[in-house]
């Protein structure tokens, strides 16, 4: 398949990489960024370019991965005139209508990973969430997905909403977690390291068992004693101490709930 | 070593179990409960005992591994006319102290890690971290601790305070985030195996790089728009939306920081 990519940010490099791997020719490279475009294109190669203007009629399919921001303000000049092009947008958070009244063949190809630069991810087990405007583009791009993942689902934007909302928990706000962890020993001297074979565990037995009945801690047995000694420890830094009050309460209240579930 | 194991819970079975595979002899497991008790010391070819006025002598070092409110109470009985005995808690969050005019050779022994009965762990990468009322206690608790660990470290009170807080963070917290990705999941029918590749990258990007340095999404960049809109999706569960907000704020606050800080 002839493929466009507009971005050059981590997700573009690493869908880049995927879909040249899986046999599709890179036309071109969009990004405002002359250096970035110019890195990605080489390495896809592609030709690099840096207005949207300068995108051409090469490609069948225009895959867009660039900041949520400047999405919207992307597509009246990409889509404009290329009616029998097909537009592929990779927000997690942004609905299939964005393309309204700007596109006929459209859909949302969101592949659910934090990418960074530094680190060439597995793109196979990466599930990737479609949407189609109609069967055609739907199907199609279900089949583009399959060409780089092993897990590809219909989704649509309502679910897909969700979907990130859920994928916000279990990365960014566990990666503060540990953001927070990790700030806290660095204060009497112990590294973070220390804390990997109980993550590693953690991490195990959500696999195992469903997360609400693998928890443990001073929250989940309500011990106000060791909650409140805790919740002390952070009163210099308030917002700290909200999130660890609200954490141990919400944890409380979702075991009663689970436990009463369990019990009818 | 002759041990006796004061209580027969999850951290109680794995670390009776591995003092009895590092060659120690385990004379009694005291319970409360008489089933956990028999069923434990079985494992441990011990006496079973329930009260603990039948705990004997004939042990030269005490492990207390109850819940952290039943410490206090067991103390009084256990380390009375016991002045050539050895006592070690196991708890996370209590100090040294709680043995004050108790005991004279007493000390802490905290294997971090989360326990539980349906998985058997490898204490041997468990951190322990160790505190004694004298030089001999400190040693001979270090070498007890080195029989089944090979991460053992010296830590006082305050230290193990942090740490506990840390680790309150760094594993109940991330297992919140995960229950409550996985209850919005559930809500429109997908399974929470889709987030695992999202969270194994996540965890092993926390171990290349400082966590706060790693993080990524709408908070990071602090997208209103995707803040407010995600926020809102939580709005019939105010507690949520508590932790979803300050969550954000704190990851945006703190990558602040560390911006600055990068650039003096």
């Amino acid at each position: 398949m002839d493929i466009t990519l507009i971005g050059a940010g981590n997700l573009a490099v690493n869908l880049g990489k995927a879909l040249l791997k899986a046999g599709h020719n890179i036309v071109q490279v969009y990004s405002r960024t002359e250096e970035s475009a110019a890195t990605l294109a080489r390495i896809l190669d592609a030709e690099p370019v840096n207005r949207i203007s300068d995108v051409d009629d090469t490609a069948s399919v225009y895959i867009i991965a660039v900041k949520d921001s400047a999405l919207a303000s992307l597509l009246p000049s990409l889509c404009m005139n290329r009616g029998d092009k097909t537009f592929l947008h990779t927000a997690g958070s942004i609905s299939i209508d964005v393309f309204d009244g700007m596109a006929r063949n459209y859909g949302v190809f969101y592949p659910m990973q934090t990418f960074s630069k530094e680190r060439e991810v597995d793109f196979s087990v990466i599930p990737c969430f479609i949407e189609g405007s109609n069967d055609a583009v739907l199907t199609a791009a279900k089949e583009l997905a399959h060409t780089v993942s092993d897990h590809v689902y219909d989704l649509s934007s309502d679910g897909r909403r969700v979907l990130h909302l859920a994928a916000v928990f279990a990365s960014n706000f566990v990666n503060h977690c540990f953001s927070i962890s990790s700030e806290l020993l660095s204060g009497c001297g112990i590294p973070f390291d220390v804390m990997y074979p109980l993550i590693d565990e953690v991490v195990a037995k959500a696999r195992l068992m469903r997360p609400v009945e693998a928890q443990t801690g001073p929250a989940v047995r309500y011990d106000v004693n060791v909650i409140s000694r805790q919740a002390e420890m952070l009163s210099s830094e308030p917002l700290l101490r909200n999130i660890y009050e609200d954490m141990s309460r919400s944890i409380h209240e979702m075991s009663e709930r689970q436990r009463k579930d369990a019990m009818q």
